[in-house]
């Protein structure tokens, strides 16, 4: 495919500078969000951000890219997406290790019993106990895409049990077994952890509702994809009757979490301000580059959105 | 090797029961330590069991196996172990998984700026902070053994640089480079994070000194190895000075810590006491037996201890 003028939603261009040789950057303009005008979407046939800005249309551009992993900021209330053949991309790269590591931070500290030490050491008490072995768990990871397989190759490489729900059930390396999203139950009876690294969709909306919640036992439950996906009234319920045993939020319904939500001070809810698969501006812009070459060379592409799903 | 009566220091008859069928358990005698007689070991040609009872003498075996991954208890005081043939074995099946997990959780804890978020969850704050990713950190591991190796397995598994210190130097997988003792400042100096796995050793007393502090910059410092590696004082000294940043000790020179030691109190040292490998008994049990069927059948032991080294 042929991209000639890429506009570049952001003050980036230092960043692009030091990726890209003098005689490719005359292909860019880069704008912050606001002063974007109309004739810069008409010059553009290639969009690049985190999200479109004023008078921004699908029809304009041959080529969006969103700096995001999930790409809502486009497909929500902008419509005439499906009228045209255009390519919608999204940020991978690192997300996948980064949404890992964040998971297994917070499973790891609950099983290496890290709060009960630390009291114990303000208390100047030696009290031995054994922690427990990732190997001895059972994960059922929500949703078995990039991000969701990364989870799932992770917690494998320590020996656990993953299982994975997906709207498909398709089978998928590193789970022990996938099934649809209505045949869930048959998995998470065997949890210890449920994570779910779910886009929202219509499909998703409230997925975690009173009905899922009441299907888990004693569970660790971890939100690394978005928050709409959660009932938040179902899960405090569910937190109340030991249905979930503790849960670690990456993610809530509205974000900044509201002051007077009741999640804020719970001592079983660990909340972080949507930081798991924060994206660092040059990794971005790597990932961005790399797409850019796949277009160019008419290579596949293992980052291109399907509008129809919405991820 | 040919084992006919073996002495099992501690009341595991149960245990040993439900792993061995009933005619291999005619060869076993279970006694707890305070009740064996002088009797018990002239009859006994296998000892087994965390420490040696009252009389014992390593001439009197063929075989002695510990439960534990040390054999400080068998070695230290106790002379003899180099007048005889005698095959000393040590326990070690999960040891390494369980310390990298143990590591891993810890050195995950701060990369993901999991106390920053805590505290700003207890004031309602919702401030992002990018978290640090493993791969971009720098290890430096002391000793290279089975547990060592396992530990730089796993950080290499998410794609750290991960150097070794040990006494001979000599390359193992999994490490980027091994340098001796006497040459760590070389590599040192590029770490982020220090972890000993050091057992206890005329050479590895008080390694960990003021200079061997002096050649670390705002390192994390963890030790899952033996307390009296580690001059206390001197941490203490690096920990004010920045050249360690904190510290986590699942060993300390006595155990339990007294209640008078300035390492309680710290901020940046985070204590366990001792858990970082501990056994459980149908573990151990496997393990032994495992040493048990590869002696019977000539095979070699990977657990054997080198009675000149220690470990």
């Amino acid at each position: 495919m042929n991209i000639n003028n890429i506009l570049v939603a952001g003050n980036y261009e230092q960043q692009f500078q030091e990726q890209l040789p003098q005689e490719v950057m005359k292909h860019f303009r880069f704008v912050t969000l606001d002063k974007i005008t109309e004739e810069d979407l008409r010059w553009a046939d290639a969009y690049v951000g985190s999200k479109p800005s004023d008078h921004f249309h699908p029809s304009q551009f041959k080529w969006v890219h969103s700096f995001n992993a999930g790409v809502n900021n486009y497909l929500d209330g902008i419509d005439g997406w499906f009228e045209t053949n255009i390519i919608l991309t999204r940020t991978v790269c690192s997300f996948g290790e980064r949404i890992s590591e964040y998971c297994l931070s917070y499973v790891l500290r609950d099983l290496q019993f890290q709060d009960y030490f630390a009291e114990k050491q303000m208390e100047k008490i030696w009290e031995p106990k054994t922690p427990k072995m990732v190997k001895n768990e059972t994960f059922v990871i929500f949703g078995t895409g990039e991000i969701g397989q990364k989870v799932a190759e992770t917690f494998s490489f320590f020996g656990a049990d993953v299982y994975g729900v997906s709207k498909s059930g398709t089978k998928k390396s590193f789970f022990k077994e996938v099934v649809q999203s209505s045949n869930a139950e048959s998995v998470l009876n065997k949890a210890n952890w449920i994570i779910s690294t779910l886009p929202y969709t219509k499909e998703t909306n409230k997925l975690f509702d009173r009905k899922m919640f009441s299907y888990m036992n004693d569970v660790g439950f971890i939100n690394v994809g978005r928050g709409s996906t959660v009932d938040e009234a179902a899960l405090i319920e569910a937190l109340n009757d030991g249905n979930v045993r503790s849960a670690v939020l990456d993610v809530t319904s509205i974000e900044p979490l509201p002051e007077n939500s009741k999640l804020w001070e719970r001592n079983d809810v660990k909340l972080t301000p949507h930081i798991s698969a924060v994206t660092e501006i040059s990794e971005a812009i790597t990932c961005f580059l790399q797409t850019f070459q796949n277009l160019k060379n008419e290579m596949p592409l293992m980052n291109r959105v399907d509008i129809t799903k919405g991820y």
